[in-house]
């Protein structure tokens, strides 16, 4: 397995991003990602109650699951909280999408992201389109990176190729996400922060295999990272298989450990670049609950005590305080933890990179969070965000 | 019923404060109560799972039950995550102050705030002991209520009286918190945030009257907040009746209504100075949400709410922004919602008092959070808290 931190398109696959108007900073805010040979999807959504407009026009689409062709995706409007005229302008757009790309409607998913509670300017996507279509090409995946982020400080990308037998497969995915990052994802049912993923393979994988592919590589990437506890209506991660590498095909007992130790590779780090370039973020902190009695308890209490406000500016502060913060956030936790049986341990704090072991017993279960500090500038961007 | 800004001690009622030497200020920091007859006592504490040892010593006294004379509390050290020997601390400075008092040991309640993870300096307090007796006055409440302070701003006081016939009943409250504070208390079976509040009255009560009376004050009020969503592992709530108003003894069925309003107002306005004094601070936000199918439905939307960071810097910037961030918080408290029934209002934002109405749907009930925004101040606190 080889791992490139850049975004390689695989084959078949193309994108592009321009600007059309969203944003006021006049920097890119719409993408198109297009795969020429109809492709098989797996995606997974927030699990917020208020769910984006684009979201719910995916689980329509993917319901009927005839192959999909393309993703339409804007920044700077998250048409979530626009009722049933932001769902009639998100269908809209996919059809425009599928218009331009002469696909159907239903082949086009997509993702949006920005502010809550405003119409899009479907009419400003509508006139771009044309442009954005001329655009696709496999080295616009740079500037459609660009056109997704909204607080992002760094393009997320990363590639991964692997061979089965004599092909090379390769999985390429770029994300957004800085703030409202606090996913909770359920594969095509639910999940949150608002985090935008997506995913590109030319690999040749049955719906089976990749949806239970990206199920497993969620849980322990996207779905174990916070920046603020927040989660966003909008979460999503679109994963594409097109088949174009022509290899065996990959099933859930025929090389699917192959293709799912890429995925993970590149859902984990992907995921850990949300972290890294959190809102306001100085630290990459990594919390590690072990001796647990279930994962699921060693997980409430990691994520207890990452999104614990007081932790946070103890880490900023690279205070001591930091202790018995963590003590209290496990015991907050509202699962078993007994004093005697805890053992707190972390790395120098004055560092970027902090780790954090919490032994809670003798158990056999553990798990880990990735998540920032919370600073001035946290505050700052939320506060002047718009 | 009359409300008096101000601690003015029910009859049979004394207090003291002192500078001992834990706080590195100087400013006074262990204070001491005491009730001339024995008292009932009704308490409520923190249901995080790491609980400050004065608590353990609290509930073993307790269950005893014989009568309560004083409560010796401190600031500047919690007494919490230091083990057996913390305990043993614990245990000793009622010890202390059970011995200069003339009293039994088990008559003498504790409670701490500060830094957690700390030993406490045991012998300080003893020294301090006989000065802290000596000085024990009806006027001495207000020294104690500086002694109790961490990172408040003001001191938290009101005083309630009303009538039982001829006979006039006392009650009054004091309390401290501005940090950490996001209490979920339990009748002396657990809660949370450093809050702690004391509470006397000279009411004859019986012990089941007082309890009740407690635990449903609890509910609507301490249980009500929240600053930063940190459940602290010390909060307490304690409440002691001495009988000294002589009046018909109050009973579940007997003037407890007229009681319990009284209690209620007590810890309401309590609660809501708590939050009014949430560290960094700049409004008091009360969040109503209606329309839920039930109270426990409400009040995890309302605290969804309260406790999200984007929502807390919107609000301290007045931004629009906050109707979105009302929404997806709301979307992702883990009850259901939907987003044609959601109906959000707010009154001005750019003003100290903001009140946020959130109608969820058709049902019945509701529920009132009180909570503070999230500020450039709260960081500088807590990063710089030692």
């Amino acid at each position: 397995m080889k791992i490139f931190k850049k975004a390689i398109l695989p084959r078949g696959f193309k994108a592009s991003g321009v600007y059309c108007g969203i944003k006021k900073s006049g920097l890119p805010d719409l993408a198109l990602f297009y795969s020429e040979l109809p492709a098989q999807a797996a995606c997974s959504f927030t699990t917020n109650k208020i769910q984006a407009a684009p979201i719910r026009v995916n689980y329509n689409y993917l319901e009927n699951n005839r192959g999909f062709s393309a993703i339409i995706t804007n920044s700077g409007n998250a048409n979530a909280l626009t009722g049933e005229e932001g769902l009639k302008d998100a269908y809209e757009i996919t059809e425009y999408a599928a218009a331009a790309l002469g696909v159907k409607n239903e082949a086009v998913l997509a993702a949006s992201t920005g502010i809550i509670g405003r119409r899009l300017p479907v009419n400003k996507i509508k006139q771009a389109m044309p442009g954005l279509v001329q655009k696709l090409s496999d080295k616009g995946i740079e500037k459609a990176n660009k056109a997704i982020m909204t607080t992002d400080k760094f393009a997320k990308q990363i590639t991964v190729k692997f061979n089965i037998g004599r092909k090379t497969v390769t999985i390429c995915g770029i994300a957004k996400g800085a703030g409202m990052v606090a996913p909770e994802l359920k594969s095509a049912k639910s999940g949150h922060a608002t985090m935008l993923v997506f995913i590109f393979t030319d690999a040749d994988i049955t719906q089976k295999g990749l949806t239970r592919a990206l199920d497993l590589s969620i849980d322990d990437s996207f779905n174990c990272i916070t920046v603020d506890g927040c989660m966003s209506t909008n979460d999503s991660v679109m994963l594409m298989a097109n088949k174009a590498a022509a290899n065996v095909p990959i099933d859930l007992n025929k090389n699917f450990d192959l293709f799912l130790t890429a995925l993970k590779t590149v859902c984990l780090e992907l995921a850990k670049m949300i972290v890294s370039d959190g809102e306001g973020a100085t630290k990459f902190i990594r919390i590690s609950v072990s001796g647990s009695q279930s994962r699921k308890a060693a997980k409430k209490i990691a994520l207890s005590i990452a999104n614990s406000n007081l932790f946070k500016t103890a880490m900023y502060a690279s205070s001591s305080n930091v202790l018995g913060r963590i003590a209290a956030s496990a015991g907050a936790a509202g699962v078993p933890v007994k004093e005697k049986d805890l053992k707190i341990k972390y790395s120098p704090l004055n560092k970027k990179n902090v780790n954090i072991d919490v032994s809670v017993g003798a158990g056999r279960s553990g798990a880990v969070i990735y998540t920032s500090d919370l600073t001035h500038e946290y505050i700052k961007i939320n506060a002047e965000y718009n």
